[in-house]
């Protein structure tokens, strides 16, 4: 079979990397050879050891009928949009990691797809090398998924790590982020969460089938974050974690990205550092998670080809989810949220009275008071007035020692 | 599409649960309804709501060219594997949950599948709910996965952790199991470590591509773990659990079952109580971990029914290995282990000489000395003479504190 790629960055040369080194096992598993015929890249890589493959025009790939997979490794949505549009209408399957691509017109380009009998894969799009996609969407179909919590974002989960488990403040652990490679010179799609938002808006409208849009998501970063707040999860238990939330209830979606105290006792509690971890919780299986390197060359590589293989495998592969449906939203009022605050002492009297259920933290300053309280609607939350709130799980009871 | 339930046990039941409870919510996502025609079991369901669908003879599936599916939910080696072998050669797909047939058939049952152009799946085999068998199959297809390590029997993970969180005694700890329905009146299987070595045969068959056989998988329970053993454990930053691993290398295979030593830190150590976790390190991917429930009706069922469900969509799914081929393991010279070792304290001074890397762990008693060697082979532990020993991760260094 043979395959191009589109965009020869981190992940485009990943992929040239592991089909060069693992070529024979992987011939042996799928029953044939993957061959890589082109790589696109408008650079100059006319001193490369395998020049020939590369190319600056488009139409070559589209033109050559013995292309099978077209594997878009580009990002953004222009020209991918173009490119994945053209390939499919020529005959191609695509697969990609672009999770902006498919988070805004992934329903376009399904429907393009299955009307030319294509796949359009996106298993690298979110948590990089893990496997998630295909386990939510085949194995765990028989499942309601009721509700998913995931540490989406390998950059923001280093700088809260270093926060944590180094006692650095935000702006130097984001310093150590960019020197480590780990986040780009300009971070604000990572730390203001809209690469998350992107993340879990593909992640519920596979499961909900129909698109939740990015612009329904309600997105907040972790650039409010202090090492105040990180001492307070700590003496109640917890991390503090970047968290692409999704409930889906009595056919109704609900998305949100926005820090959460996690209980170190959570499963999810592992992903340190730059790993990612994926908690879902289906009816029937209960809590599943999937953990791994959400990010870099091989392993998003190692995702992207493991589509391609299933499309060497078994041709008719598809998944995909439906154009908007604008009134299935969850309201603020409908979903449940716990949340730690921190309030002026001034304001403790009425606060109390309020939340009789709040569990007390020990304050790190005598002008302000600390609370757990462990439940709340979306829309109480949004309405409190205080010096600092963050999400904890609904029902939230922290172990404080 | 039609599906036959055989044995109408926990599983069975589960199946038959779920697609009533989600029948429409599954039919929405597939693109038809999956219905129980029938449900073979020799016990009397003459008062069960739908005892229309009941049957004791065999013939009546297998003559019903409706029926797409056989879901074997017996367990065992017989009948199951002459069910399996006939509703195969009747033009059936098979989905099963039993282990011990795929372990030890499982290879011949591919091959029939194979010349009938069906389908033998088996998800719910391994790891339960847990979604396993494809991940690793198609998900990661294009790493050579090294190596894995997985809490693959929620009885033992019970027994261990009551040990370890409530400083229960082995045999207390199993009469909770039992008690909790967690383990059989005769628990021998699950704590003699056979349960973990189907599943490791199993999972090492598959990456492998040829049968692992379960007699050349050294195999050791956790009958002999004592309170001294998980406070050593607890020293060195510890839990203790039943590890399955195995080892690929050089088109060579290794597999075992033991207890191990579980650095807290590891990923791997979030599964307590009855969860399952498997990590599997991949030459692209990395480390990637999958937790979840390894057993129990609906975690079990929801596997099974993913199974059916990938059937549905996409007709010519396959996964597979070979028969054995019996030159290809690796040899005890070849693989490495950590080892916690306690020792008398006379044999004390010749055993510093042998291994001067060995750390040593502040004793429990005056006449006994522990350490935690890093490094050694297989066949050197194997051979090691002393009180107690138990292996750790190669390279292993304890966190002491």
């Amino acid at each position: 079979m043979n395959i191009a790629i589109l965009g020869f960055g981190t992940v485009g040369s990943g992929i040239y990397e592991i089909l060069k080194n693992n070529k024979e096992a992987i011939a042996k598993r799928v029953g044939e050879e993957i061959t890589v015929k082109y790589i696109l890249d408008i650079r100059d890589f006319s001193s490369h050891e395998d020049a020939h493959l590369f190319t600056n025009d488009y139409n070559v790939i589209l033109n050559d009928s013995s292309v099978d997979v077209v594997a878009e490794v580009i990002g953004g949505v222009e020209p991918s949009m173009t490119f994945t549009r053209e390939a499919l209408a020529a005959g191609k399957h695509v697969v990609t990691s672009n999770k902006e691509l498919v988070a805004t017109h992934g329903d376009e380009l399904f429907k393009i797809a299955n009307e030319n009998g294509k796949a359009y894969l996106f298993e690298a799009a979110v948590g990089g090398g893990i496997p998630l996609i295909r386990p939510l969407y085949n194995c765990l179909a028989a499942n309601n998924i009721k509700k998913i919590i995931g540490v989406l974002n390998g950059t923001t989960n280093y700088i809260l790590t270093e926060m944590i488990t180094k006692g650095r403040d935000f702006d130097s652990a984001l310093k150590s982020a960019q020197e480590n490679g780990y986040a780009e010179r300009d971070p604000s799609a990572d730390i203001e969460g809209k690469d998350t938002a992107r993340k879990i808006s593909i992640l519920t409208s596979l499961l909900y089938g129909s698109r939740v849009d990015c612009r329904h998501i309600e997105t907040e970063g972790i650039t409010n974050i202090t090492m105040e707040d990180v001492k307070y999860a700590e003496a109640a238990g917890c991390d503090i974690k970047l968290i692409g939330y999704g409930e889906l209830e009595n056919s109704k979606v609900f998305a949100r990205v926005s820090p959460m105290f996690i209980s170190k006792h959570s499963p999810i509690s592992c992903a340190m550092g730059v790993y990612n971890a994926v908690l879902a919780n289906g009816d029937s299986v209960g809590n599943v998670l999937f953990y791994g390197q959400g990010a870099g060359k091989l392993p998003t590589a190692s995702a992207v080809l493991g589509d391609i293989i299933d499309i060497a495998r078994h041709k008719n592969v598809s998944m995909s989810w439906n154009s908007e449906n604008s009134d299935s939203y969850l309201s603020d009022e409908d979903v449940k949220t716990g949340a730690f605050v921190r309030i002026a002492e001034s304001s403790d009297i009425s606060f109390s009275e309020k939340y009789p259920s709040a569990i007390s933290l020990e304050a790190h300053t005598s002008s302000e008071k600390a609370y757990i309280i462990p439940s709340m609607t979306e829309s109480e939350f949004k309405k409190l007035s205080c010096i600092k709130k963050i999400r904890c799980e609904n029902n939230f009871k922290p172990s404080i020692g």
